[in-house]
């Protein structure tokens, strides 16, 4: 069975994704009798280079046609940032389609809106990748987790902030330095302040929030404090008493209300996240039933947010091919309580 | 939706899950409109005292009657061992029910074979908890990594072994006393020669391995040394020389051939399998997109364990009352090359 997708946005997530969709294009068809057929892939330059495995004709500038094509069942998302995002996918979900998207921005700020639009429309939403890269976290608490009432969880889920302050910490550089080379290394960006901020933790948050406590939380709600103001000395005196000093994310259920924080936090150094060096990212979830748990890995970069975006591509390409288990996906995405 | 369940087995695991499936009810008929509806429980002793949530009116030794009924749908498999676990389960097979597990000698040694005759009946063989408890690791292998090609897995799966050689590193114990120690706290049985010998690491190895590869392994393809011979002085050793010795279980694809093997390892202190600590379990994957991923957790007790019978159980019971989602997931156990 052919399904057809059009891709928006092939830079360095819908760049990743082509490459596996043909690495893995004999596979999916012996696995599961599928093929993810591109259809249209929009940029905003055409002439840029693009890895090997896109197919040039079907690139286009055009963010309309893609949508009225009926041969479009699914349309992915990775262009990032509110807008024109924002717009695609609305238009996609009206027309009957299918959405997987990695724009963490988008969701933390839509995401209620977005999945009631789903919902209304009968199609699905997916968003793993826009949580912790590679980590599939949010698989984890639709389905595996299913079990547990989730009282908290914890995230260390942005690699540039995480890059600084372990060179901050292990070199001693000051935070200016220890940023320019996390841009010198291209683990930051030319602006990094949605990193530095705690900004882009505060969406991943969100959404984390969303799948462990059944509800939308507002951004708003989160408290956010940036890694600005973090010292060297600050760094070296955890060090010496046996902490570290990480720019956690967390949520936690307190008398029946959601609270949700970011922040540069004291860990103890024996604890897990203690130990997440460098760009890596990790999640801790706490189950009444199943225990801590913790998933680490890679946060970012083209593979690693690529491998989460084709789960949920071929899922939902499964589902699409079947309306029953499209239903009961959709129960899944209701609140859990 | 009413599901009927036949749970074999109402030990540590089985009673775990009575609970787990009380907890949990209204949320599972809000989310799902699903009841998961116990209607036989089969033990050794009627009289043995059970967990509360055992309704003592489903109890019996009779091994046959369960099958035998027309509003079962799904057997839970938790007796544990070879016998008369497996004929259980063949006859429950062949009757047309889904079967759930947590029971890892019979499907590492088994597995292929049973897997064969759940697709010649078209239903669905689930076994999430026989590996590493509570930590979602088949799942996430047959879902959430579906993009990834994998080289490589790396486990410390057996928490009895890990508590002893943490003791003897943290305590300066020798080995026996470190057993006495995990037998004292419930955390080894009197009986402990599986644990030790790394017979039950090599039984999670071979179902860890055929989720990653795609085929299944002969248990006696599995190189195999426990920690009995393990002393003080090399656990001291070890961390003198920035190292940690921990049972290890891994497979690797060398060469497009599968290689098994469970021994004392030595592995860098700040690498993440040395820093698992005690009972707790942790797997590292590698996949060729997502990059190094590592999932942490409860390894064995009633509720870990219970925790990811209940997701198979949840999952098994969704895609019966949906035939056509049972046919893909059957597709999704098929071999990965």
């Amino acid at each position: 069975m052919k399904v057809g997708v059009a891709l928006y946005g092939v830079g360095v997530v819908g760049g990743g994704l082509a490459e596996i969709v043909a690495a893995r294009r004999a596979d999916l068809l012996g696995k599961h009798h599928l093929t993810l057929s591109f259809r249209h892939m929009v940029v905003r330059d055409l002439a840029r280079p693009r890895p090997p495995a896109v197919d040039r004709s079907l690139l286009t500038t055009d963010l309309e046609a893609p949508l009225e094509d009926p041969g479009v069942s699914i349309v992915v998302e990775a262009m990032g940032g509110l807008e024109p995002a924002g717009t695609v996918i609305r238009r996609a979900i009206r027309a009957g389609k299918h959405v997987v998207t990695a724009n963490k921005a988008l969701i933390a700020v839509h995401g209620a809106e977005l999945e009631a639009l789903a919902a209304e429309h009968g199609v699905l939403l997916r968003y793993e990748a826009s949580v912790a890269g590679a980590i599939p976290v949010l698989h984890a608490l639709r389905g595996a987790l299913v079990a547990n009432r989730i009282d908290r969880v914890q995230g260390i889920v942005n690699g540039t902030t995480n890059y600084i302050l372990t060179r901050m910490a292990e070199d001693g550089l000051d935070f200016e330095s220890a940023l320019r080379q996390a841009q010198e290394l291209g683990f930051a960006e030319a602006d990094p302040s949605a990193d530095v901020s705690g900004l882009d933790s505060a969406h991943k948050l969100v959404i984390l929030a969303r799948h462990a406590f059944g509800r939308w939380s507002s951004l708003d709600d989160v408290t956010v404090c940036g890694i600005t103001g973090v010292t060297r000395e600050q760094l070296l005196d955890a060090a010496r008493e046996g902490q570290a000093l990480k720019l956690v994310a967390e949520a936690r259920r307190v008398d029946g209300e959601i609270q949700l924080r970011v922040g540069p936090t004291l860990v103890p150094a024996d604890s897990p996240l203690a130990r997440i060096r460098n760009e890596m990212n990790a999640v801790l979830i706490e189950g009444d039933f199943a225990g801590p748990l913790v998933f680490m890995g890679a946060g970012a970069g083209a593979f690693p947010t690529g491998s989460a975006v084709y789960a949920d591509l071929v899922e939902v390409a499964l589902s699409h091919l079947n309306p029953w288990m499209g239903a009961v996906w959709q129960e899944r995405t209701k609140a859990r309580v």
